[in-house]
């Protein structure tokens, strides 16, 4: 195996830094590993038992975590007090805009689902009409929560395909307008951060689905439209202006079909929803007829099969392309390319191996996504928690950006 | 713009840690930008006086930097010390073994190009057999040095094109035969470390080069072979095993030629040397004609001109898709794409703005390598001073791994 480079190098730390770092780090560890004994966070975290010991009464005091006295052990000696995250106290807004609907959740520390609120979304309704809706959702559920809960923070993962009403991939503009929609709608916090459905979902399963523990990974994700959340070496490739992983635009058919994006024959034009429903003989807008074109090609219906295949095909060669760029060891199918790789994962598989150089798909799985609809929410959530990891003794003893 | 998305949380840090990386990152501060006064590093790194001042001292005492007294400064107060580092005494052995040449530098701290063999590499000769002339390269070299130098370490970078002896894509497999064979000509150190000559000079150019200061960036290497190092938030993503960035086996065209990979249509056969050579009616062996039929193009010869033109069309084709997966800053272009992509920059940046996503091209710079051959050799030296920098008075008083 090759080394690898990195020429970062991060800035270097004073006490303070120091301290706010390991605190962090132990906050961090029980909201992704739940409850987690004095002893193994000692282990886990390489510092030693007094260390842990006064992060731990930092974060107690702070009422970020609990300690308690876990039960009674087999093993010698005293029992290891337990460290487990507030998750009823300490929350953070998770909302999401999906192609035809809208949630908002609130998300305990730990990853907790503790308050969701679901709506419709009908075709026409342009993304900035959603952020009204969706802080209705936000302010019902803040009043609902006991006084001394604690808001850290907010944000909002947006699908591909609800970038711009003309139906152009999202700009960075359009992300800001939104930004300041949800901002104008909570002039005193949480500021919500926005980022990309395939992003967050990427993200969710990296840190609680079926990539925990693997650094590098592509995870697929395709509904209208088709994009990807990258991770390498642990974190996400979010590209300069946070445009990264638009693989749906990759150009894998230079005589193929016009994309809405102005290009030919981009990968989404070849295994995006439309492409199903087309090769298939379907109606290309009827979304519903996915499921049933799968189906069909279940039961053996001639049209519907070879339509699957062709997108197995398609799907196998644009991954090829992705693993020869970036080495992952994992690629996850979510969205509706979870159901459509899985009915054409042979073909997906063999087109895959005969393109791909031998070297880079030796070790490389293919999977289903494996947190379902949830995913875009603890995502978001993550999100949302991060700056409470960078600091977490700053959201202090009360609430530092009440929800209005 | 979009907040990036890093659920990498770096270990925790003790005491002697914090040490060892502030050492690292004041060591790698003069490195990188050469003799800085202490009030300088005290801005730049964001630490107290009295820590830099300790740090310097602890760097000078090992004899990894030295202070000296600036000159007479305008300005009021007392002169700053001026931290330099030691750039004849602490030294790196940087390899390159190329498709027509082998090299081997001794580069000093602060990336300074101290001592130079070459010879020329027939086509015939194998990878591992050049182990051994580089090895007496080394020795030769090392045979000269004064009595108080310090090695640090010995990175090599290899052409993609030399993977092995069949032509295939170098493997994991291919790497570690190569490092053994280091091993067994140096059993005492140092150890040599392997990686890509496209990942080599993707480092360089961003440390060093036309990409300093920029954190997202694709460095497109081409001769007989076309990879890429891509660097993404300061780091370059190596993959899983290190086989990243191998866009050379993108397939562009499916209906292409057939590549020596196994696959058709990749990127490599429509704009590596060969693809320029067969469209212009040379002998697609003959590198040496690239020059001439550049030189050709340039003069109007109508082939040529055609030629190369097709190559930028493929160029700028290849780059869309780069640009929506990556969202880079700068993409650079290297070895003889530099020339190729030189000749034909308007039709490559055409095709790239009329196919990749708007938002992603609004403020893609294209550019050509700035750091001309000596590029590999300074980029494996900042591979091989890497551990330097990770644990910098480790190197102690005397050398640790003298070479014999």
């Amino acid at each position: 195996m090759r080394s690898g480079i990195s020429d970062e190098h991060p800035p270097p730390y004073g006490q303070e830094e120091i301290r706010r770092h390991n605190l962090g780090a132990l906050l961090r560890y029980v909201h992704v590993h739940g409850p987690t004994s004095r002893a193994d966070l000692t282990t886990q975290l390489s510092l030693n038992r007094s260390t842990i010991g006064a992060l731990a009464a930092d974060l107690v005091a702070t009422g970020l975590v609990t300690e308690t006295v876990s039960s009674p052990i087999r093993r010698a000696g005293r029992p290891s007090l337990m460290v487990s995250p507030c998750s009823e106290r300490i929350y953070a807004h998770a909302l999401s805009i999906e192609t035809s609907r809208i949630r908002a959740a609130r998300v305990g520390l730990g990853g907790h689902l503790l308050d969701l609120r679901e709506a419709h979304r009908p075709d026409w309704m342009p993304v900035l009409d959603a952020v009204r809706q969706l802080a209705g959702f936000v302010r019902d559920m803040a009043g609902s929560v006991d006084a001394d809960t604690i808001l850290v923070g907010g944000a909002v993962a947006v699908d591909d395909a609800l970038r711009d009403t003309a139906g152009r991939p999202r700009t960075e503009d359009a992300d800001e307008a939104l930004a300041a929609a949800f901002a104008a709608e909570f002039p005193t916090g949480p500021r919500f951060v926005i980022n990309d459905m395939a992003h967050v979902v990427g993200v969710a399963e990296h840190v609680r689905g079926i990539a925990v523990q693997v650094d590098d990974l592509i995870y697929l994700h395709g509904d209208v439209r088709v994009s990807a959340g990258i991770i390498t070496a642990g974190r996400l490739v979010s590209g300069h202006r946070g445009l990264g992983g638009q693989v749906g635009h990759m150009v894998v058919n230079p005589h193929g079909r016009p994309c809405h994006c102005g290009s030919r024959g981009c990968w989404e034009t070849e295994i995006g929803e439309r492409a199903l429903l087309l090769n298939a003989g379907r109606d290309p807008d009827d979304r519903a007829a996915v499921a049933e074109v799968l189906r069909a090609a279940d039961q053996g219906e001639e049209q519907a099969y070879a339509a699957v295949q062709q997108i197995a095909e398609w799907l196998g060669f644009g991954v090829a392309n992705l693993v020869n760029l970036i080495n992952p060891d994992l690629v996850v199918f979510g969205g509706s390319l979870r159901e459509i790789y899985a009915a054409g994962a042979k073909t997906a598989r063999s087109r895959l191996d005969s393109m791909a150089l031998p070297a880079s798909i030796e070790h490389v799985q293919l999977e289903l996504s494996s947190l379902g609809p949830d995913a875009v929410l603890l995502g978001a959530a993550e999100l949302a928690f991060g700056p409470l990891f960078a600091d977490p003794l700053r959201t202090g003893p009360v609430p530092y950006e009440a929800a209005p």
